[in-house]
C-alpha cells in the first residue's frame, strides 16, 4: 500500500456514509444518536453530513470523554459507585421507543482505568448496567436499528502499535480500520453486499445442521459447549423490529449462536487478552461445571476478571458463541487490538452474560430453556490456527466444522441465500 | 502583565474550582450536569475533578459540537426544523428535579451560523425553546443551582482579536477571562465575596428606591422603561430554593429587575453588536410603543432580528432591563466579545422575552401583573459612557441614577448587607 496517497478525508467520509447507509440503515424523517469519543468530532460531522442528506429529522450526539471514568474512579467519594444516572438511560429508551436509530463509533484508550480499584469499576459497571437494561434490551432484540464503528482514537493506536509515535499509531490504525470495514475497496457498498451474503449463508447451514453442542479442542482447551433447542445462527446484517436491516458491526466476520446456560462443560484457555475497563486480562483460564464457571485464573487482572464474573448469577455462564476462520482479515493482520468489538472478528469466541433474543425464532430470550441472562455481556477469545471445532448432534455423533481454525466447508461451497 | 508568566494550568485550575464551589456551590452526594463545547474538555476534566473533590455523586457532561448545528442548517431537509428533541430536555428536567446543579460552559464561534437561513434557524430555535421550557423554567426559577462560565474557544478568540494568528488570540482571550472572572486575583474566593457584596448592596438600594420608571437618554435613545409594581433587583449571587446560594454568571457585574411588558415608550439604539445564532446583528434601532416594539432597523442582520421579536407574542416586548458602569473591567478592556453573557457585563442592557422570578416576591412570573412571558430571552446593550439613567417615581420626581454610565452613587457609598 503506498501510505502517501491514502486519503483519509475520502475514507473517513466513505466511513461514515457506510454507517448510516449499510450500518444503520437510516430512513427519512429518523432521529439518529450518536454515542462518540470527544476525539471523533471529525467523523461525527461527516456521519451528521451524510445522515441529514438522508433525512435524519435530528442527529443527537452523545460524546463521552473517557478520561472522565478515571477520574471519578480515583476522585470519587466510595458512597457514589452504586449510582447511575437513570434519567440518561430512561431518555435514550424513549427516544428508542420513538423511532431512534442509534450508532456508536468506539475507540478507547485500552490501559484508561489501569490501576483503578476493580471493586469500585465493578459497581459503577453493574450500576450502569442495570440503569441500562431496558434501552439495552430495546437494541439486544433489535426493536430499533443500531451499529458500532471504529475509530482510531490516538491512546488506542498507540496500544496497538507500541513504541510508534503517535501519528504514525494513529495512521497504522487507521489503515487497519478502512482495510477491516472494506471502506478501501473499490466499492464498498457491493463489497459489504457480497460479504453480508457469505455470513449470511454460513449462518444458515449450521442452524441447519441442528446441532447439540460445539467441541472445542486445542492447547488449553477441551471445552464442550451445549447449544440451547431450536438455536439460530446469526451473523452479518439483521432484520430489525421494522424490517429494514442493519448491519450492528462493522467490521463483522462472526456467525454465532446461543450457548445452554447449563450445558458448557470443560476447560477453555483464552487465546487473545481481553480488554476490559481499560485494563488486559491476560490468559485467561477457566474451568466450566454444569454451565457455570468454577475456576478461573488469569496470569494478569484475574481480580477483575473474577469481579466481572461475580456481577450477577448469569456473569459466570455463557450468552453467546460465536466462530470465526483464523483466515479472516482481522486475524491476519497479526494485530492485537485490545479492542473486544475487534478482536472478536480474528478469533472465535465466546461471551459471558446476556444471550441475544435473535438466536431464538421469537427475539425473545424470556421463556427460552437455557437461555442465559445478567447485566453484563462480555466477549473473549478462544479460537486460532490451533483450534478444532466439531459439531456434536443429540445422539453423539460428531461432524468437523472447524480445522486448525478454518471451516471445513468453505464459504464457496455454502449456497448463497437471497440477502 | 508579564505574558510569559501566566501559569495556564493553575489559573484554568482556579477557574474549575470557583465554578465548582461559587458558581453552581456543588454540595456532597449533589450530581452535577456540565455542558460545554467539546473544545472545552480540558477544562471540563478540572471541573470534574474538583467536582468529585466536592463530592459529586456524578459527574454528567453533555459536550456539543456547535459545527452540527451549521450541518444541520446547511444539509437537512426543510421539514426537520420544527422537531427538537424532547426526550433531551424532559432527561434534563428530570435530572433537576432529582437535585442536580447545572454548569454550562459557553465559548462559541460567532460567525458559526452566517449564511444559514435565518427562517429555518428562527423555527429551529423555536421549537428548541418549547422543547426546554419546563427545564428552563426550573432553573429560571432557582428550583437548581446553575452557573455559566466562558471557555477561549479559538473561533471566538479569533472573532475577538481579528487579525491576530489563532495560538495568541486564543492566549488574549484567555487573559481577558481570567481577569473577567478575577481568578488571576492573589485570593478569587475573597474577591469574589467582596464583589457579590457590592452587587447585592446596589441591588437592595435600587429595590427601596421604588422607581416606577428608568428613562434612558443618549445618542439616538430616549426610552422609558416602566417596571412592575413591586418588582425587585437583583445581581450577583442568588439563594436558589433549597436555600444554598449560587452564582449563576461568571463574569457578573450587572444589576437588573423586570420591565413592565405594557410600558416602555420611546426609542433605543444598541450600543454594541448582538451575537446571536453565530451571526452579528448590527446598529440596531427599535422603537417601543405600550411596551412592544412597534419598529425595529439594524444596519447588518435586520432579518434575523425581525425574526427573533417575531417568535411568539413576548418576544417583542422587555423581560430584563439591567445597569452595568461603563466602567466595569470588562467594558473597560475595550473588547466586543460577541457573546452576549460577557458582553452583557460590559453595559447596561435589556432583554426581550421572558422575564426572571427572581425579579418578584415569591419568585413566580405567573400572576404578576406586567411580567412577560416568552420562549426566547435574548439581552443587547444600550448602555455606554454615553448613556444617563433617571429614576423616574410614581409621583413623576426624577433622580439620576447613572451620568454618562457610571453610578451617581459610589459602591463605595453604599452600606453592604450581610452578604
Amino acid at each position: 500500500m503506498d501510505h502517501s496517497s491514502l486519503d483519509f478525508g475520502l475514507h473517513t467520509d466513505r466511513l461514515a456514509e457506510i454507517a448510516v447507509k449499510i450500518g444503520v440503515n437510516l430512513q427519512p424523517q429518523q432521529e439518529l444518536i450518536v454515542n462518540a469519543p470527544v476525539e471523533a468530532v471529525e467523523l461525527v460531522r461527516a456521519i451528521a453530513t451524510h445522515a441529514y442528506r438522508a433525512g435524519a429529522k435530528n442527529v443527537a450526539v452523545n460524546f463521552a470523554d473517557e478520561t472522565l471514568s478515571r477520574i471519578q474512579a480515583v476522585e470519587g467519594a466510595d458512597a457514589i459507585f452504586d449510582y447511575a444516572p437513570a434519567w440518561r438511560y430512561d431518555a435514550l429508551h424513549r427516544a428508542a421507543t420513538e423511532g431512534a436509530g442509534f450508532l456508536t463509533i468506539f475507540g478507547a484508550d485500552p490501559n484508561l482505568l489501569a490501576g483503578c480499584d476493580p471493586l469500585r469499576l465493578a459497581r459503577s459497571q453493574k450500576s450502569h448496567a442495570l440503569a441500562a437494561q431496558a434501552f439495552r434490551g430495546l437494541l439486544g432484540g433489535f426493536k430499533n436499528r443500531w451499529s458500532i464503528i471504529p475509530y482510531a482514537h490516538p491512546a488506542w493506536a498507540k496500544a496497538v502499535f507500541p513504541g510508534r509515535p503517535e501519528e504514525e499509531a494513529v495512521d497504522l490504525l487507521w489503515r487497519a480500520i478502512f482495510a477491516a470495514t472494506r471502506v478501501a475497496s473499490d466499492d464498498p457498498v457491493v463489497n459489504w453486499q457480497g460479504h453480508v451474503g457469505q455470513l449470511h449463508a454460513r449462518a444458515a447451514l449450521l442452524t441447519q445442521k441442528r446441532f447439540a453442542a460445539l467441541h472445542f479442542t486445542g492447547p488449553g482447551t477441551d471445552l464442550r459447549v451445549g447449544l440451547v433447542d431450536g438455536h439460530i445462527w446469526a451473523g452479518g446484517a439483521v432484520d430489525a423490529a421494522d424490517g429494514i436491516r442493519c448491519l450492528p458491526n462493522l467490521p463483522t466476520e462472526e456467525v454465532f449462536t446461543m450457548p445452554h446456560r447449563e450445558r458448557v462443560d470443560g476447560v477453555v484457555r483464552a487465546t487473545k487478552p481481553l480488554s476490559f475497563q481499560g485494563s488486559l486480562i491476560e490468559g485467561i483460564e477457566v474451568r466450566f461445571e454444569a454451565g457455570r464457571i468454577v475456576a478461573a485464573n488469569a496470569s494478569a487482572g484475574a481480580d477483575i476478571f473474577r469481579n466481572l464474573i461475580a456481577t450477577d448469577q448469569g456473569a459466570a455462564r455463557l450468552g453467546e458463541v460465536a466462530l470465526v476462520p483464523d483466515a479472516s482479515p482481522i486475524s491476519q493482520s497479526g494485530l492485537l487490538f485490545q479492542n473486544t468489538l475487534f478482536d472478536e472478528n480474528a478469533a472465535s469466541h465466546i461471551a459471558i452474560g446476556r444471550a441475544f433474543g435473535i438466536n431464538v425464532a421469537g427475539g425473545q430470550i424470556e421463556g427460552v430453556a437455557g437461555a442465559n441472562n445478567s447485566v453484563v455481556h462480555v466477549d473473549w477469545m478462544i479460537g486460532s490456527g490451533e483450534i478444532d471445532v466439531d459439531g456434536v448432534y443429540d445422539n453423539g455423533d460428531r461432524e468437523p466444522v472447524m480445522r486448525k481454525g478454518a471451516f471445513t466447508e468453505t464459504a464457496a461451497n455454502i449456497k448463497s441465500p437471497q440477502s
